[in-house]
C-alpha cells in the first residue's frame, strides 16, 4: 500500500518567519492548473470550474479595488473630521467637517470658512472667539484632542494588533520576497490599522497616511485571496496578488494609478511578471476609480495633493522607545504645542503642499500671494514677476519655522508605535524648502533682472519665476532623496499635479536628489528598515561584488563534521528520528550511499516529521527498524522484517546544484532570480555541502563588515 | 609553462547568428570592475580610470540621448519639407516647408495657408491653381514624387542595407534577449534607415516613422558603445545600454519619456535591472530634452502627436515579395492616387489624428466642426451637444472611406522593404472608428436625449458627449491590439495627448482591447514576428504549461549514440581535434572519466578550437599525441612523453546541471531568468544529456503543434 499517494495536510505547508520555495510553489500551481485544464474536457460543471478559476484572478483584482478604494475614501472622511474636531464642532450636526459645516450653510458670511455655524471651541464655551483666553482655549482644546487621539491610536495598536504600527512597506517588501509573518496582513491588523491610522492623522502628528494605505490595501488582498483556493494554498501566487494589491495601495494614496504600478514594480516587489503589471494595472485602475466616485469634497485635486511616505517602526528601540505609549504622548504634546501658534504647521501638511505648489493669481488672497499689485503691467492671465508684500515676508518666517520644526519633528515622529507614513512630511519639508528658494529667485530676478543669470531670459516686468514649481521640485527631490525612488515618484508626482509640462525638471530633480543621496549613503529607508529589523531580504538591486566561490559559503565548512545526508534506501525510521532530533536543519539531502556521495534529491525537515509521524500512528508495521524507501522501487522484503515507509512521495527530485567552483556572484543571482531556500553543491558529481539563503545573507552581511549574527530569520 | 594566462583573442566571443551566455558575460563585467576597483587603490591614474569607469554608463546615456534626439529632430524636419514638397514648393527658399513659407512671408494674405510665396505646382507650372487641368497636374506631381522618394528608399535598403528595412523592433527584441545578428545595428543600418525613413514616410505610404525610429536609437546605442572598453567587450552590458536606447527611441518618437522606459520595460527588454531602469529613464529624459530644444516648429505638441507603429518584413514572402522594388512602386502608386482625392488621406497621418483628437470650439474653422451653431444657449466655454451641419455629413463619409482604404493599404504597406512603422496608421485607424462613433453617439444624445440610455446625465443643450475623446480612445484600443501594450500604452497616450484626466476610459480601452485581442490569438504583433522569423526567442510572456520532464527533452534521446565528452586528463590533441571535427555541437562537458560520467565542467567548441590551433602553432612541443588536461594540477611526465596541453583556463567549472526528473517548466524557467545557452542534466550524480536553448524552443515549438524546425537559428 502506497500510504502517500493524497499528500498528508502540513506537507508542501511553511512555518512562521521561514522563507518560502518559489520554485516548489509554482510548480504546485502549475500541477494545479494542468489538473483543471485536462477535466475542463470532462464535463460543462468542470469547465466552468476552469473559466471561472482564469477569470478568478480578474475578479479577486476587481474585489481588491473596490475594497481599497473604499477604505481609503473612509480613512479621507474621517481624518478629514476629526482633524476639524480639534479646532470645533459644528452646530448643524456634529458630524459635518468645517468645509461641509459652510457648504451647508444657509446663512450669508463674508469669508469661505467662517460661517457662523462652525463654532471653535472658544466660541463654544466662552461664547466668543476673540481675545487672549479664546486664544489660550482653542490652543488647549486643539493639544487636547492631538493627545487623546494620538494615545488612543498607540493604546489600540499595543492592545490588539502590534504589527499594525508604522508604514509597512519593508515588512510588505519582504513578504513578497517570500518571507512568512503570519498575521502581518491578517484582518485585526487591517481593522486596528485602519482605525488608527485615522486617529494618528487627526492628531496632527508629523506623519502620512500613504505609506499604511499600501498596508492596508495588502491586507485587503490576503483577506480577499481566501476566496479563492488557487490564492489561499499556494504562497507565490498570493504574493502577485500582494503585489498588485500594493499597486492598488498607493493608487488610491496619492490618486495616482500608474505610479502605484510602477511603485510596485521599482520599490516594492520582488517576483513581478507581466501578467502582474496587467492584474496591478486593473487594480490601481479600479481603486482610484472607486475613490473617485465616493470622494465626498467632490474636488478631485484634494485627492490628487494627498501625498505622503512612510517609515516603519524600528525594532532596535531607545529608551524612550521601551515606552510606547510614553513616547506617543511626549511627542504630540510637543507637535501639538509647537504646531498650533505657526499657521503652516497648523494646516493638514497635504493643505500646506498645496498652498506651496499654488501659484498665485491675482485674486488669491493667501499670504504667499500678498505681493504688492502693479496692475498696470498685467496682460491678461500672465502676472509678471512682482515685489513681494509684507505678507509674503511674513510667510517666509513662518514657512522657515515650519521647515525646521517639521525636519526635527518628523525624525522622532518616525518610531512611533502608530501606523505613519513619511510621504507628505517630507514632501512637505522639501515643498517649504523649493518655495523659500523660489521666492527669494523671483525676488533677485525682480530686483537685479540685469544681472548676469537673468539676463537673456528674464526682462523686466516679465512672469520668469514661479515659485509653486520650485516647491514641486523640491518635494520630488526630497521624497527621491528618502526613498531613492526614479520613473515612479516622477509619474506620481506628475499624476498628483497633473503637470504634465514640468515633467523635464521633474526627472532632474529625482536624478540629482538619487545620486547625491546614493554618495552618502546606498540604502534607501525601506532598504535600511530591512537591515534594521534583521529580515532575510536578498536585495536585487545591490550587485554582489566579491570573488568568493560556492565553497567558501557552504556548509559543512573546512572543520566541520561532514554534512548530515539520508541515504536512499538503508536508514531506519529510528536513524531518521535520530537526525531530526539531533540538528535543526530545515532539510536532509538523500544520496544514493554514504560512500559515492551521489545526490537523489532533497527532504525537507517539515514534511519528513508530518510523514514519519503519521507513519508510526496510522500505518500498520511501521516501526523503529523499518526501512526508508526513497527509491522509486522498493526491493521484495524477506517475510520477517518490519514493513517498509515508501517516502518517494515527499522528496524533491529535482533540487538545484552548483557546483563547488561556481563563484558567489553567479550564486547570489540564482537565489535571487528563482528565489530559492536552499541549493546543494556539488564537486566532480559528488554532493559537497549546501547553502541556504540565510548563509548568502549572513554572506553579504561579513563581506560588508556587518554583523552576520544581524540576520535573524530563516 | 602554463601558456593561457592571458586570454587568447577571441576566446570568449561568439558567432554571429548565436546566443550569448549571460552568466559569463555578467561573470566577466564583475571580474573587470573588481580588477579596476581593487587597482584604484595603488595609483591616482587608477582611481581616476576606476571613477570614469563607473561613469561611463551615464555618459554613454547623454550621448545617445543627445544623438537620438537630434536624429529624430532632423528626421522631423525633413520628413515635413519633403512631404510638402509633394504638393508645392516655396518661393522665398526652396528649403522652406510650407508653413514655414507663410510664417516667413511679409505680405498679408487671408488664409493662414494661402501665402503668395507658396507654390502648388499648378500655380507654379500653368501660374494659376484652378480648375480641373490644375487639379490633375496637382494630382499628378503628387504621384510623381510619392514614387520618386519609395523608389528611392526600397533602392538604398537593398543596396546598401538590407537590415534598414521594416520597423525593427522584433529583430531587436530578439538582439536583446541575446541573439548576435552583426550588422544590424551597425553604422551603415544607421545611416540608411535614417534617409530611407525620411523618404517613406514623406512618400505619404501608410507607415510610420515611430518604430524604425526606436531601431535608430539603438543602432546610435550600439555604435556608441563602441567608445566605451566596458561596453564594447560585452554583450550583457551592451544589452543594458541598448535597453536604454529603445527608451531614447520611444521617448522621441512619441515625446513620451516615461511611457519609452515602459515600452523598453514591457516589450522589447528581456534582461531589465532597475539600474538599466534609471538609465533609461536617463537617456529618454536627454532625448526628449534634445528633440523638444531642436524642434523646430516651436510647438511641441505636434511632435506630441507624432505617434506610430511598425511592422518589419516577413521572411516567409508572397510572390510579390520577391520583387519588392516593384513591390513598392504598384502601392506606392495605389496609396498615392487613392489618397490624393480624399481631404483625410493626403494629409498627414499624424495631422489627421491631431484633428480628429480635436475637440470642436466655437471658431474651429475644421468640415468636422461645422456644427449648427446655437449661440443663444453657449454658456462661456462650454460648448453643448449641437445638430451636424452638412460639413461634418461630408466629412462623416470622407472619414469612413479613409478608414476603408487605411485598413487595406497599411496591410499590404506592412511587408514592405522599406523602413516602415505601424503605430501611426492602427492609431489612425483607430481615431477615425472613434471619432465616427462620436459623432453618431453625440447627434443621438442631441436629437433623443430623452432615451433611458441618455436620461440622467445628458439633459437638453448639455454638452455630454466629446467626439474628440472618442477618438482618443479609439486609436489607443486599436493601438493596444495590435501590439498588446497595456500600461505603455496608457502612459504615452497620456503623454501625447497631456490629457491626464483621460485616464480611466483609456485604460478600460487598453485592458477591453487587450482581452479581446487575446481571445482570439494570444501574439502581439512583434511576437508573431519573432516566430515567423524563426529568432530563437524565448518568450517571457507565455506560461510554459505542459507537464514534460527534462529527461524527455535532453540529448541524447533514447536511442541516440551516448553524449560526446571529453575527459579531464587522458585525451590527447588527436582525440579533441576527431571530436571538433566529426560533431557540430557548440560545446562539450568535460567530465572525470567515461565511466564515472561524474562531471567536471563544461567547454565552449569555439574557445577549443582556438585554444587547440593556437597552441599546435606557437606552443614548442605539442603534437597530435599530447595529452590535454584540464585538471588543476597535472601529474609529472615521463621525458620521453610529448608536452602536454593544459586548458583549464578554458574550462567553465561552474556549468548549470538540472537532474533528469526536473519539470521542464523549471528548465524553462532557469533559460528564461538566467540568459543559459545550455544546461546538463544529471541523475543520481551522473552526467545524463545537455539542454540547449535550441532544444527548448523546438520542444515549445512541437507542444504547440508548431513545426520545431521553424527555429532556425543556434
Amino acid at each position: 500500500m502506497d500510504f502517500l499517494e493524497e499528500p498528508l495536510p502540513g506537507v508542501g505547508t511553511y512555518e512562521d518567519f521561514n522563507t518560502i520555495d518559489w520554485v516548489r510553489e509554482k510548480s504546485r500551481d502549475r500541477d494545479r492548473h494542468r489538473e483543471i485544464t485536462s477535466r475542463s474536457k470532462e464535463s460543462t460543471w468542470a469547465l466552468i470550474h476552469s473559466v471561472s478559476d482564469a477569470f478568478s484572478g480578474w475578479l479577486l483584482m476587481l474585489l481588491i479595488g473596490l475594497l481599497a478604494g473604499s477604505l481609503a475614501g473612509l480613512i479621507d472622511i474621517s481624518a478629514h473630521w476629526m482633524t476639524d474636531l480639534k479646532e470645533g464642532v459644528c452646530l448643524a450636526g456634529f458630524w459635518f467637517n468645517h468645509e461641509h459645516c459652510c457648504w451647508k450653510s444657509n446663512t450669508t458670511f463674508t469669508d469661505r470658512d467662517k460661517c457662523p455655524e462652525w463654532k471653535s471651541w472658544s466660541q463654544l464655551i466662552l461664547g466668543h472667539g476673540e481675545g487672549a483666553f479664546a486664544y489660550i482655549l482653542n490652543y488647549f482644546m486643539y493639544v487636547v484632542w492631538a493627545l487623546l487621539f494620538s494615545l488612543l491610536a498607540v493604546l489600540l495598536v499595543k492592545g490588539f494588533a502590534p504589527y499594525a504600527c508604522g508604514s509597512g512597506i519593508p515588512e510588505i517588501k519582504t513578504i513578497l520576497s517570500g518571507f512568512i509573518i503570519r498575521g502581518y496582513l491578517g484582518k485585526w491588523t487591517l481593522i486596528i490599522k485602519t482605525i488608527t491610522l485615522v486617529l494618528a492623522v487627526s492628531s496632527g502628528l508629523s506623519l502620512g497616511k500613504e505609506g499604511p494605505l499600501v498596508h492596508v490595501a495588502c491586507c485587503c488582498g490576503n483577506i480577499l485571496c481566501h476566496l479563492f483556493t488557487k490564492y489561499r494554498k499556494n504562497e507565490a501566487k498570493r504574493r502577485e496578488v500582494l503585489s498588485a494589491a500594493a499597486a492598488a495601495g498607493v493608487s488610491v494614496a496619492f490618486g495616482a494609478p500608474i505610479g502605484g504600478v510602477l511603485f510596485s514594480l521599482e520599490e516594492v516587489s520582488y517576483y513581478f511578471p507581466l501578467k502582474t503589471l496587467w492584474r496591478s494595472f486593473f487594480a490601481a485602475l479600479v481603486a482610484a476609480f472607486t475613490l473617485r466616485s465616493i470622494n465626498p469634497f467632490g474636488n478631485s485635486r484634494l485627492v490628487l495633493f494627498y501625498v505622503e511616505f512612510h517609515m516603519p517602526w524600528r525594532r532596535k528601540t531607545t529608551k524612550l522607545g521601551k515606552y510606547p505609549v510614553l513616547e506617543v504622548f511626549v511627542v504630540t504634546a510637543i507637535t501639538a504645542i509647537l504646531a498650533f501658534p505657526n499657521e503652516y504647521t497648523r494646516m493638514s501638511t497635504s493643505e500646506l503642499i498645496s498652498e506651496l505648489f499654488n501659484d498665485c493669481g491675482i485674486l488669491d488672497s493667501s499670504k504667499l500671494c500678498e505681493y504688492v499689485n502693479d496692475f498696470n503691467s498685467t496682460k491678461g492671465d500672465d502676472l509678471p514677476d512682482r515685489a513681494a508684500g509684507p505678507g509674503v515676508y511674513t510667510a517666509m518666517w513662518q514657512l522657515a519655522l515650519a521647515l525646521i520644526m517639521k525636519v526635527f519633528i518628523t525624525i522622532f515622529t518616525f518610531g512611533m508605535k502608530v501606523p505613519s507614513g513619511l510621504f507628505i512630511p517630507s514632501m512637505a519639508v522639501g515643498a517649504i524648502a523649493g518655495r523659500l528658494l523660489g521666492v527669494a529667485m523671483e525676488q533677485l530676478a525682480y530686483y537685479h533682472h540685469d544681472w548676469a543669470i537673468f539676463s537673456g531670459w528674464c526682462s523686466q516686468g516679465a512672469d520668469c519665476i514661479t515659485p509653486g514649481l520650485y516647491a514641486m521640485v523640491g518635494a520630488a527631490a526630497c521624497l527621491g532623496g528618502v526613498t531613492r525612488m526614479t520613473v515612479s515618484l516622477v509619474v506620481i508626482m506628475f499624476e498628483l499635479t497633473g503637470g504634465l509640462e514640468y515633467i523635464v525638471p521633474l526627472m532632474a530633480a529625482a536624478m540629482t536628489s538619487k545620486w547625491v543621496a546614493d554618495a552618502i549613503g546606498r540604502e534607501g529607508i525601506y532598504d535600511a528598515h530591512i537591515r534594521l529589523n534583521g529580515y532575510p531580504f536578498l536585495e536585487a538591486k545591490e550587485e554582489f561584488s566579491h570573488k568568493t566561490l560556492a565553497m567558501d559559503v557552504m556548509r559543512p565548512r573546512r572543520n566541520d563534521p561532514p554534512l548530515t545526508v539520508i541515504t536512499q534506501d538503508s536508514m531506519t525510521v529510528e536513524d531518521v528520528e535520530t537526525i531530526i532530533n539531533e540538528t535543526t536543519y530545515s532539510g536532509y539531502p538523500v544520496v544514493v550511499s554514504r560512500e559515492s556521495q551521489r545526490l537523489v534529491g532533497f527532504v525537507l525537515r517539515r514534511d519528513l516529521i508530518i510523514s514519519v509521524e503519521n507513519a508510526r500512528k496510522k500505518q500498520d508495521g511501521i516501526v523503529s527498524t523499518s526501512i526508508i524507501y526513497f527509491t522509486d522501487h522498493s526491493p521484495p522484503l524477506p517475510p520477517s522484517s518490519p514493513s517498509m515507509l515508501k517516502l518517494r512521495s515527499i522528496l524533491d527530485l529535482s533540487p538545484f546544484t552548483v557546483t563547488d567552483q561556481t563563484p558567489m556572484e553567479i550564486v547570489v543571482d540564482i537565489f535571487r532570480k528563482l528565489g530559492l531556500r536552499q541549493c546543494l553543491v556539488t564537486h566532480n558529481g559528488k554532493l559537497l555541502g549546501i547553502i541556504t539563503k540565510k548563509d548568502v545573507l549572513k554572506h553579504i552581511a561579513q563581506l560588508a563588515n556587518q554583523d552576520p549574527d544581524s540576520i535573524l530569520f530563516n
